[in-house]
């Protein structure tokens, strides 16, 4: 059941980010802001995309678990600073005030910028552990760094910054997302992929997979402003409409969404075909995506 | 002569910076934003330190290059998001505007997000360095990870917005700079040194150097906020006393304060003797930051 395995999974994850930010990480009230949406929930999908890529690719997951705590400290720090004032203004994120809400905003920075950094650390720590080594460590990390930086995740926030309000088509829908939050899902996969030792093959078919996966958990995104229980989703609904953010909806109706996002997950379920059955979870995953209501 | 020595490696650094931030690195006004405080001038100080840490050890400078661009990235990157308005609402940085002033505050904390990310791509890049190589470069990642994050340079920034304006003593500044500024500089050091396949002894003797070298730049720093020219530093004087910060100044008097910045510096250049004759460029370096007038 893939629902026990993401429970089981976040599970130790959470344990493991819990222990990454003990007393001595830091001054009090900084950890305090960090852990605040660090382990304020959430589904843990990217770590979950790291330690099933590494199983599938022959590997550890308990190798990857740090390479799985570094990339949701990544997602966390880009959530915090997505809902700065400066940016999108959120007062809500899983249904609790944002972190500059609670912390300020000064702090809110600090904090991001500090989860960002401690990213690093903990991925460059694995070299130590002599099932991964300093080799895939430093490959991991170029990995994280390019997803996450000014070609990848940041580089994808500016787009969507820019192109608010104004008249963009399905190119720049796609040059946005692609940065924004699919750069990071590919990094996910190609990183558990790395530190378990997979080839180029591997790695392709992983990338594959994470491009349509990438594509359909925004698809489901976008529907999800328009058809989303408030009470369900821990934020409000509407809000890409309010700002007049394009998105695939307003492309493509919700229907058309619809049938878009299946067909990305059935295109990232093809991707794993050569992994066979050892890649079903991956599937079941990309399913539950278009399928979740929050 | 110091100053040619500075002059070469600040040239040397600035092209290798210019070459990361193409026009491929990401969104146009992005990498706009990014080089406007990467490339905006600065004494690179920071890099200096990685390249003469490296030499000293016995390393080629130039297998540091990509090391000494990281530092400079993560400092650069510090400084934009601590001018910020939610931080110390700087309106001017080495003489020019601050990044938000130019670029607004949305595309000032995401060049900052931006370069700090990079640093860790240049960095782990290393590894493909057959001079350097994988365990040095993922130990590397991790010292930069450690200067500038929570238990470093961001904990020290938290430290210093929570006493501003409080009763705080010689315990407090120094936790404050020692992690603010310290951190970072004593990176700078032990980063030349791993990539230059540095032992414990010349490590240890790198890190003492550098926690006497950042306290004496932090008193030189607070001295010239007293007594510096606003046109020879690019900044407006006087900034910590309106802001009633806590200052090595305020604790020791002008005096006080110039006779502890010296004996930091020949603290610093002892901590060098075993290298001989070999640091002396790090020596007349301590010497200069204690003599700086910006």
């Amino acid at each position: 059941m893939l629902a026990e395995v993401l429970a089981e999974a976040a599970a130790r994850v959470e344990a493991a980010l819990d222990r990454y930010l003990g007393p001595e990480a830091g001054p009090p009230r900084l950890v305090e802001a960090m852990r605040y949406s660090l382990l304020g929930g959430g589904k843990r999908l990217r770590p979950f995309l790291v330690l099933s890529a590494a199983r599938l690719c022959g590997g550890d997951p308990e190798a990857a678990l740090p390479a799985a705590c570094a990339v949701e400290m990544v997602h966390t720090y880009s959530l915090i600073h997505d809902d700065l004032p400066a940016m999108d203004d959120d007062d809500l994120r899983r249904g609790r005030p944002t972190n500059h809400r609670v912390f300020g905003e000064a702090m809110a920075i600090l904090a991001g910028d500090a989860l960002l950094t401690l990213a690093f650390e903990v991925m460059g720590e694995m070299a130590r552990d002599p099932r991964v080594g300093p080799e895939r460590t430093a490959r991991a990390v170029v990995e994280l760094a390019r997803a996450a930086g000014p070609a990848g995740m940041v580089g994808g926030q500016v787009l969507d910054l820019e192109w608010e309000g104004r008249q963009a088509g399905p190119a720049e829908l796609e040059a946005i997302h692609s940065r924004k939050t699919g750069a990071l899902f590919a990094g996910c996969l190609r990183i558990g992929g790395i530190v378990a030792g997979a080839g180029p093959e591997e790695l392709a078919a992983l990338t594959e997979y994470a491009r349509h996966f990438g594509l359909a958990y925004q698809i489901q995104d976008d529907i999800l402003d328009v058809v989303g229980d408030p009470g369900v989703m821990g934020k409000a609904a509407g809000s890409d409409q309010r700002r007049d953010k394009l998105t695939y909806v307003r492309l493509y109706g919700l229907e058309g969404a619809r049938q878009w996002a299946r067909e990305q997950a059935r295109l990232a379920a093809k991707a794993l075909a050569p992994f066979g059955d050892r890649a079903r979870h991956l599937v079941e995953l990309v399913e539950y995506v278009v399928a979740r209501e929050r």
